[in-house]
């Protein structure tokens, strides 16, 4: 039901974007697009951060034959996939954010730059969501069997994974808003440097 | 960051919204407007259906002193819980939906309509969506254990419960993106109508 939007590269902004706009006003936006776009890439980068160590944790919680193995549970296997993913995910988005602070240009056409970011940010979001809730639950059980008495270890370490990746949600999640945001700039202005 | 918009109660549609605009322009406008709303009530009335069809059969998971409860296993609470809090809340936006269809206002002021509606599908989207992810790990736990080969009455019920609650989820998904769109179009035009 949108109107479509004509593609476009992102381009560096224009020191003057409205003629009939003081000068102020256009370095406060600038300003403001250049805070934004930071804030986006610090919570990238703590998304990455938490995700990227959940995985690692999760990887490395084994101990050998006579103990229990994250390979040997379904959920903790979603976690490890779903925090390995978002971690990817995340590394190429902040790379894609630093491209922007620095040359003030969006790597693909704007218009699906902005749509990309929002929908993948979304989803991973409910895919890390759904991974740590369904690991919660089954260490939840593995707490109530002989299992954690056994291999308290095993259960710490998952525990902490499953927290990383919880985290990870959070930061994911408050960028999807940031995401979001830009969206509606976009679809407002058809450029997301109008703040 | 976003300018604060004016208070405003939900009006009717004036049958002249844009005087330069022609009258089949402001029809067509009324009749997309009328067609979005009831597609919204719609699916607000299936998450209602899915989300309280799941809630009741997991109430009714209960089968005497000798068999399981879902009371016992705090991911079938957890089941319980969020598909009863989305139940409700669901109920209560379709009416405000049917009461939006039929008066064409809204019954909050239009900002804090669009912005609650958006918020709260948001959330309780996330609130399914976890709920139905713990109670899936816990269900394979109780499949691997002697539990499901004993009671598998409980566990088809338990099954049942969550696939209904996960299409209450993909439901109440895609009001959410709908109710998105309609703060975007809200911030675009300062008003829910112009789509």
């Amino acid at each position: 039901m949108l109107s479509p939007q004509p593609l476009r590269n992102g381009e560096t902004p224009s020191p003057h974007p409205r003629i009939s706009a003081p000068h102020f006003h256009s370095t406060l936006s600038v300003q403001k697009l250049r805070r934004f776009n930071s804030l986006i890439l610090l919570l990238r980068l703590l998304a990455f951060c938490f995700s990227l160590s959940s995985s690692i944790f999760m990887l490395t919680n084994s101990r050998g034959s006579d103990s229990p193995s994250w390979r040997d549970f379904d959920a903790f296997r979603y976690v490890f996939a779903a925090n390995a993913i978002v971690a990817i995910y995340s590394l190429l988005e902040v790379a894609a954010s630093a491209w922007e602070v620095l040359k003030s240009a969006t790597i693909f056409p704007e218009v699906l730059q902005v749509w990309f970011d929002f929908g993948h940010d979304q989803i991973f979001a409910y895919l890390l969501l759904s991974a740590g809730s369904a690991a919660t639950a089954l260490v939840k059980t593995l707490k109530d069997r002989d299992t954690c008495r056994s291999f308290s270890a095993f259960c710490l370490q998952s525990d902490i994974a499953i927290a990383l990746g919880f985290l990870g949600f959070l930061f994911l999640g408050f960028t999807t808003l940031l995401s979001g945001y830009r969206v509606v700039c976009f679809v407002i202005n058809g450029s997301r440097f109008h703040l």
